[in-house]
């Protein structure tokens, strides 16, 4: 998906909802476990619920990994489900030596390899630039670089001062010698929305992916103010706010509840901040 | 494997070779693609052809994950081949928020969720602390961090300067709050030996897992010289050299004589270098 269709799409939902596929098989509700392949089954529930109110669907690997196998086998047919209108981001941090890279592009970008066809997915950049730029060798596809992220340890190293600046700006400014912003965006935590504006004068085109609203105590308003740019800009992910929003046989729709709730801010936030 | 027993093998076998199973479909000999686990077939006849002179196998989950679901069931048969004496690694460099780590630790080391039981675990430290100490919830298992790394990126960010210090010894110095060396190794390349005997002096008792020599350039000479301390501490891998030494009916063969071959060397490193 180009970042001109993206821009379509959010234009068109009046959203920038990223709904996080954080599927944990010991938190589904239970009349689902009678089901073949309870983390799909759950899942197509939850596109189907949310579809409407989304424009990006993010499986969190560590999810079906954990579930071996049969955890991989949930994945693949839980992409395939997904609407083509749909950007889908793999969210696996992943990052090695070139020819390793590559073959990480293979496993999220090469159907016929893997059986997965994702349009981006999410990337760590200690490894540096060989480690990134064997995933921009598929057309159309995309890196999410890690920047900022929301959670304690985030500062442990991302903020460590290097020439008066933090980290993470040498890795914004770095890695946009290898892609531009129809390639590549970056991983920015909610929880950061003091560092959002400024972010936002180093990389004034890029698409941000921003998780950490809800469960993790960012603010949607925030970093709508802070975040947006003329065609928007940010993905907002929310997980486990939307997947567990019931535990009935009716948590589909409480998803859907949930999903449209966030729309209905966010189209509030595009009147407002799209500049 | 606890650090006694790791150093226990490295003394009975003379050898701290770890042998990198890479194993890419498209390399391996024409006649195994005929079996019905083609990866799994190479994998096996490497395991029952080196296991004498090495002391650990390091499956690179790239490989496996290209291949989608069925390259997770050649990852699960050729980890419960590995003779129960090897030290495990999966070499995935995951990382992610506390609650996903969570899950990638499940991942690797738990057999009833994920059918694999890994004794250790490759993790980027760029999330920080609560990316990496999930992984250590489990007891017996290990975390190796990746320090310096052997590829021409690894410099973008890793030898950045902090504090009048490159990051990587602040990722080797901060860590070290959050495990000893009973419980954490690093990645440190073997194309970075200039830098082996400082690293050493930062992290005198941890195990070092040094990749690079051979394919990428580095030498086994220098990195023993640098590396070694008194309980070795070195793992030193190789991946290419042996798993493609041959290709042809005699491949298993020919990755035995290029194991033993290291093995011998080292056998007269240790002789010179254990202090």
């Amino acid at each position: 998906m180009t970042h001109e269709e993206l821009f379509f799409q959010i234009t068109h939902k009046k959203s920038y909802l990223c709904v996080g596929l954080d599927t944990d098989i010991r938190k589904i509700p239970e009349h689902l476990l009678n089901e073949e392949d309870p983390v799909f089954a759950f899942n197509k529930a939850i596109i189907d619920a949310t579809s409407d109110y989304c424009v990006a669907y993010k499986p969190n690997l560590a999810f079906y990994e954990a579930q071996g196998v049969a955890g991989w086998e949930s994945l693949r047919k839980t992409l395939a489900y997904i609407p083509k209108t749909h950007f889908t981001i793999a969210d696996a941090k992943r990052g090695d030596i070139g020819n390793t890279s590559g073959l990480y592009a293979r496993t999220f970008f090469d159907p016929a390899a893997s059986g997965l066809d994702f349009d981006s997915v999410t990337v760590a950049p200690y490894m540096g630039s060989d480690s990134v730029l064997p995933f921009l060798d598929y057309s159309n596809k995309w890196v999410i670089l890690l920047a900022l992220t929301s959670n304690t340890g985030g500062s442990d190293f991302q903020r460590l001062v290097v020439d008066d600046k933090p980290l993470y700006e040498h890795v914004l400014t770095t890695s946009q010698q290898w892609a531009g912003p129809d390639r590549m965006m970056y991983v920015v935590g909610a929880t950061q929305a003091d560092a959002l504006s400024h972010i936002r004068t180093l990389v004034p085109n890029h698409f941000l992916l921003v998780p950490g609203v809800g469960a993790q105590g960012g603010s949607l308003e925030e970093v709508s103010r802070y975040g947006m740019n003329a065609r928007c800009g940010l993905l907002v992910n929310s997980s486990r706010g939307i997947l567990y929003a019931g535990n009935g046989q009716d948590f589909a729709q409480k998803a859907r509840v949930e999903a449209h709730a966030i729309q209905q801010e966010m189209e509030k936030y595009l009147e407002l901040y799209l500049k």
